[in-house]
């Protein structure tokens, strides 16, 4: 089955928003083994949404609608698709049973525009909605499916995973199931990633394998279509088997994970605490570990060094070291790590120095990276980079690779 | 002029990004008085894409391309367009120069494929790519215009500010200008605030009010279409005055700006500087601070004290005050500004302490803030919230208040 999404909201053509319901709506989909060869935006406009869905209708057999099912003016999807397929408007008595009941749960009071939003397409399955007023609705006509959704993202959502995917689900003919694993990799480009498994790629049939960059990292997708889940698994194993193979030494970790995330559950296995010492990266690193719920079993807590004055006075780093090397140095880096670790008595210490930019700092052009590792027991390590990047950039790729390092360090032992 | 976007792209369609880059441009281009009618995402597929192009050639005169200009055979963008338009590509010696020079720099080893990227459509202005290698196009071609942008945001956005938005504006010919200011507030829900200005949003016409909500604060944007600026903007600053009159007190700023940068201006101006104690918020404020280039002149430094331990002996809080009133209190909030204000010698400290969840803490239910505030000559405040968001919102909304109460302090003086 192929599928368009078709998003209804000047709000979108005017940059207000991002269209996140079809990357929401499509990364189901894909699971679903439903393709999708486009995805459309369209404003409130009454005509030129028709001529999207004609289009679509010349393309796809199924055409999901986000947006423009509210009570004002502007919203008018069900409308347009009721004339263009010929079907009228009715009132589904339980869609305004609910939005009542919505108006006395959040004790507002309901205008007359609201009854507007309990008209639905004649002979469609109405979608509840769990989490607003406007219902969906599901329609089958001429070999072709229509869904309805709302907008808001709060709405569609679960909407969608609870009635919509569903829904879909029981009209797919086909046995076949699409089977798919994400690799992850860090501290390899893209280009140089697909150059080391390129023969793969071109040979690939089935499972497939597509790469994306972003972040600093690179991910390849391995999809099987297969009859049986089994086989399909055993597919991908081989295939990724033969990808450990040439670049295996830069994998971190499988599907949505990230390397603070992996990081996180070696500590905890390890049960290993870090302090971090902050400098060009303002934080960044500690905001990141203490996003994981429990963050204080691996973590003590940290300094964000932005002065000399902190760095010297608070982290004790020695005032002939930043006169002999400068805060931007290797040796700078170890004081930090290791002082970091023993002022807050953690484990582990991880410190980052450096020049984020936009200017260049002690000499240094901008991009230069210190990151010290110091671990109870063993030589401090420090790792030098040198970044291409925007201010924002060198600070998050230098989080990514402090994340990195650390890792690779553990998971060694 | 009437413009389409389209996103090249399979990771679009199989929802593992969203397409933020439509919303970019299209921001950027609503400024310019460009109507944008319609966006589309198509996959990396050469026939699709051309049926793509095909359809927007017939409804837009200004086609935007973003993606599919990398290195890898799955990157045909270009090849595409040059086919469909019977245009060759040829290399361009400043773009091939360049991406030489990227590699150099990076330190990492150029494959033959990333020649590939220096290759132009011929007859095209070649927008440069100052951050990644791919550079853009732009083109006339029967009346119509091709503009083809690289992918990675980072890549485009810049090139779309610095090139492809001033290549769009000498094409205009409209003596009609649109003018648009955005104004911010925060501490004021979205349906509140609507409801205080209904009256002057349903009498809209020009200029228009549209209100957008996100991450806790709500903006409005004033649209102004007329021909001469002036005007316009003596229209956008009347509409502003009764906008005011309403709800001023909840207004912090212009256009992009942020908290955190209204922040930044306010300290530098009164040449304050702050240190930041950070429990729940795990080093997130401190993070934004130092976002801000130049962040050395308004920051010290700070703590992120996520264990009672780093409390106690880092950040001295009195034992008795953990024993008595518990880390999640308003004497903890006001011990820990406090005194990281005096060990990093700032004229300000900052704390927040509190329950980010997912699990209450010391009976405390999750949402639960508090924000110490001390300055120097001053009694230390400390502001409590109840906040109902997930953790990392809760993170997020915490450092929000944070900032606006700082600002709205220091503002006040």
């Amino acid at each position: 089955m192929n599928a368009e999404i078709i998003a209804v909201g000047s709000e979108l053509l005017l940059g207000q928003i991002a269209n996140t319901n079809a990357q929401f709506i499509s990364k189901h989909l894909a699971d679903l083994g439903v393709n999708v060869y486009y995805h459309t935006v369209v404003g409130d406009n009454a005509a030129r949404l028709e001529e999207a869905i004609k289009i679509a209708e010349n393309r796809a057999q199924l055409l999901i609608f986000s947006g423009g099912l509210g009570p004002t003016k502007d919203d008018l999807t069900k409308e347009t698709i009721a004339k263009h397929i010929g079907k009228e408007l009715v009132f589904d008595k339980t869609a305004l049973a609910s939005i009542e009941d919505y108006f006395v749960k959040t004790k507002r009071t309901m205008t007359e525009n609201n009854k507007k939003q309990a008209l639905v397409l004649e002979g469609s399955d109405v979608l509840p909605n769990d989490h607003g007023m406007a219902p969906g609705m599901f329609l089958k006509k001429d070999n072709r499916f229509y869904m309805l959704l709302p907008g808001p993202p709060k709405e569609i959502q679960p909407m969608f995973v609870k009635y919509g995917f569903p829904a879909i689900q029981k009209q797919m003919t086909s046995k076949d199931v699409i089977v798919s694993r994400v690799l992850r990799f860090f501290g390899i480009g893209e280009s140089l990633l697909e150059t080391k498994i390129e023969d793969l790629i071109d040979a690939q049939t089935n499972p497939t394998i597509a790469p994306l960059a972003g972040d600093g990292e690179v991910t390849l997708r391995i999809t099987c279509k297969h009859d049986s889940v089994e086989e399909a698994d055993k597919l991908i194993a081989k295939t990724e088997e033969e990808i450990f193979a040439r670049v295996g030494e830069f994998f971190y970790g499988y599907e949505d994970t990230t390397l603070m995330n992996e990081l996180s559950h070696i500590l905890l296995k390890k049960n290993l605490t870090v302090a971090a010492a902050e400098s060009l990266t303002g934080g960044l690193f500690q905001k990141e570990i203490t996003g994981i719920p429990g963050a204080g079993n691996i973590f003590k807590g940290g300094i964000v060094c932005y002065t000399n004055e902190v760095k010297h006075q608070i982290l004790q780093v020695k005032e002939s070291t930043i006169k002999e090397h400068g805060v931007v140095s290797e040796q700078c880096a170890k004081e930090l790590a290791e002082n970091v670790a023993r002022l807050l008595n953690a484990d582990i210490g991880i410190s980052f120095t450096g020049v984020a930019g936009p200017n260049e700092l002690e000499g240094n052009p901008v991009g230069t990276v210190y990151i010290g590792i110091a671990k109870s027991g063993e030589p401090t390590k420090v790792e030098k980079l040198a970044l291409s990047g925007t201010r924002a950039g060198n600070r998050v790729r230098s989080v990514r690779y402090g994340q990195y390092f650390l890792l690779k360090m553990l998971e060694d032992k």
